[in-house]
């Protein structure tokens, strides 16, 4: 079988059944390869900030990789944004680009550029393929190094020749990697800060800012705070206690304050998001003693079940009850959100200005999976819910996006329709990139001028959400109160598929 | 002054007075200096691979370099696909890029990652600002870099405590480097090919594919070929006798058949767009013997000019006649494209699979100025628009653009609407990647099975460009018949301001 249908076939027999592409020239033997490979799903983007994205929502919630094809260079380029935010979710990918023919490239092609450079930045690992019989064992090598713990992008270049040629048989399973164990010094540390009786918190990231992290966490009596940049973290009423620290380094201080040791696990100590003339970039308090329970890497649950404890959970935070009618605003619209939200959802959190009084109202909702903004790049929403929807087809997929940063990826609208998948978009329109109001006083860059306005304006003219999304194929209305918006989101939550609320503010 | 006011005041000392941004909190200052700098025209483009694009097209149409500010690595990242187009081109771009403050990136924050190694493979020319006191002298650096014949992109990565800390006076302005001018030897070897009475023709890109260019190389009685792929190129009636050679490789060899001599001015071989199973890339003959007149960067239209000659000019070819009523099809809207192109006009062209029909039609219009695909990035046609249209405002701008190209970088229908930018959109809609059709073949892919089908689809859903360009504030309709194209068409060239035709094919 030609190098194609090899890498297909391994891909399949490693679990990776998913490959969200937009494939071109150097890549169409991979498509060819999908009619003969039948367990693989192909899902097409329309733009490559889809795929990475999509490859990024559906290893958060699976725990494994997908695939992704990309074309070239150039495709790559495109997704590289997305592909920094699914590293530092430290999300498992295995990311393939095709490459000019090795006889062809020598040429300068108009498409001919260094992938790998463009792959590295945002790659734990990069192979450029150096002949065909290889195709098995390298896409068995990046499987392998996708899933290394705590998961990363693994790229693996392929020149379209060695797709084209005979590659022999699939290379079989690889074997996983499983996470290491904590140091036992640091278990017996921690223990000590824990029974010690001084003023100490964890703070949980990675797969330690789970329900198991969480409970092991809380059942030492100690508070908990969870990285606001973990990819994935539970959410609701039964899980109000464990807070994510706040995006301003002001109310993230006082948040910490006071606190002598904290114990991190599966996380860096926290940092502010910019920095600010004047600031410190830490948030803990100069004097708090920081440990590290768990790398990255390692077993942060495991480490965290071994301390014990018997402390009850503490008491569920109160349902969030419906608003009266009137004005949308975040809180109105949190409010809303938080009454309605079905059971086992999952939402994926782009609301960048909105976001605080939303995720506040948030948390007195029922429980749900919270897909957080990771790596900063906008543009991440509305993909990490289409990869959340393939990954999790039984569970209703909420995405919540500012206007701004939606318009970076829409894209990925057509991709909802094209696949029928359930997921709701809410559209935050406040038509204007308010956050950066915001950090234009604190970086003390001055007044806001006429000139300066324009470039935070979004309003001249109006983007039309509504027109934008039935342009792609999806459902779509606009809501001005808060009695429309819930009307309309009950509506959406009842039915299958996708749909955009496009919520004025 | 502060570094972000030096920066700009210093951009516009040395004649950059056009900026296309998207900025973010790292890049506040300069929002906040526009307001002191009445001189620089900010651009707010919804994403960055609208502000790259425009930047290219911009230089294209100015010989000048735009500068573009951009949001950290991600912001950068964003850009890269249309920044490798500009890298084709060799279109002059300074490109500012925000970055952490120094203070604050050890700290790996949600944003950080290696702008440096995001900005290598398309730029010529990469510098990270050391201290606010250098500002001025780096930003003269990087234009000096960009202007360096042929043109780059020049990338000048700020710290955003550089920019908010004292930076002193703008420097003043830069000394552009000129064309070198090409050996004596390389002239006289090309004039004595001239002379030789064997088959011989001219392959010009660069600044040497121009009017000037063409007429010099004409006027040595030899047939004169053009690198499809240079930034700009003149075109019409005037102009059909200098041919840009073919995309595909069987139609581009019959061009140069049994040529002896190509004599390439600013221009490499010519080599076909892909690489295909047992087929050669270069399309020369193989006994043909390339001489280089002008390297890229030395002045070939006075290379040109120096060789004398006194033939007379091709005469020039017959007007486009308009076409009867009847189904869109690429040629029957290319016949009323060339029947109703004003003079002077600028097309932006990324029609892929429909472009060869339209632009056989086009050869017969009114002279224009072309600005083809150069680096093969799909999404560079709308952008390039924006900067053509910005840099040229009383010439009207016409984009042809597939409808998967398109999708790419709708993002900038808003900035034409924002600014009011005289350009006419046509979106080719065969609701296909239909390229990739044709590619499948000639890779050796095999038949395209249901699978593979949904790889290259794009009607399901149909998008509805329409419904997408009002969406983004531009007006548009939709056309199904040669009658209603006409009709929208002559419209749309009679006012001013963005239009938006969908040609449904």
């Amino acid at each position: 079988m030609n190098g194609a249908e090899s890498l297909l076939r391994t891909l399949v027999a490693n679990g990776i059944d998913v490959c969200f592409m937009n494939p071109g020239t150097s890549e169409m033997q991979f498509v060819a390869a999908l009619d003969r490979v039948p367990q693989m799903r192909g899902v097409l983007c329309l733009h490559e900030t889809v795929c990475a994205g999509a490859a990024d929502g559906y290893a958060r919630m699976t725990g494994r990789p997908a695939a992704t094809l990309l074309h070239l260079g150039p495709g790559l380029a495109n997704g590289l944004s997305n592909f920094h935010n699914a590293r530092k979710a430290r999300s498992p990918v295995v990311n393939i680009v095709g490459e000019h023919s090795t006889a062809h490239l020598r040429y300068d092609a108009p498409l001919t550029a260094d992938v790998a450079a463009f792959a590295h930045p945002v790659s734990g690992w990069v192979r450029t393929l150096d002949q065909a019989e290889n195709i098995g064992a390298a896409a068995v090598e990046a499987v392998r190094e996708a899933r290394r713990p705590p998961g990363q992008v693994a790229s693996l270049i392929i020149p379209a020749d060695h797709s084209w040629s005979e590659a022999g048989e699939p290379a079989s399973a690889a074997a996983d990697e499983p996470r290491a164990r904590p140091a036992e010094a640091n278990l017996r540390a921690v223990a000590a800060v824990v029974a010690s009786g001084e003023r100490a918190a964890f703070f949980l990231g990675g797969s330690a800012a789970s329900r198991a992290g969480i409970e092991a966490a809380a059942r030492t009596g100690l508070p908990v705070f969870l990285n606001r940049y973990s990819g994935r973290v539970p959410r609701g009423r039964d899980w109000a206690f464990a807070r994510r620290v706040a995006y301003f380094p002001e109310p993230a201080e006082a948040m910490l304050q006071g606190l002598q040791h904290l114990i991190l696990v599966e996380a860096e100590a926290p940092v502010s998001f910019f920095g600010y003339p004047g600031r410190p970039s830490t948030l803990a308090p100069s004097l708090c003693r920081l440990h590290v329970l768990a790398s990255h890497h390692e077993d942060g649950v495991a480490a965290l079940e071994s301390l014990g404890g018997k402390s009850v959970l503490p008491a569920p935070a109160p349902s969030t009850a419906m608003p009266p009618d009137g004005a949308l605003t975040p809180e109105s619209l949190g409010a809303v959100l938080a009454a309605l939200l079905p059971a086992d959802a999952i939402i994926s959190d782009e609301m960048i200005s909105s976001g605080e009084p939303v995720n506040s109202a948030l948390a007195g909702a029922a429980f749900h999976d919270l897909l957080p903004v990771t790596g900063g790049s906008i543009g991440q929403g509305l993909p990490v819910a289409v990869g959340a929807a393939l990954a999790c087809p039984q569970r209703k997929v909420v995405a919540l996006e500012a206007d701004g940063s939606a318009m970076y990826s829409l894209q990925a609208l057509w991709t909802m329709a094209r696949e029928k998948l359930d997921v709701v978009t809410v559209i935050f329109a406040n038509r204007r990139y308010r956050i950066l109001e915001v950090e234009m006083k604190r970086t003390g860059a001055g007044p806001i001028g006429p000139k300066a306005d324009q470039m935070i304006d979004l309003s001249r003219p109006v983007v039309d959400w509504v027109s934008l999304a039935r342009g792609l194929g999806v459902e779509a209305a606009r809501a001005t109160t808060v009695a429309e918006f819930a009307t309309l989101l009950t509506r959406a939550l009842a039915t299958k598929g996708p749909r955009l609320i496009e919520a004025q503010l």
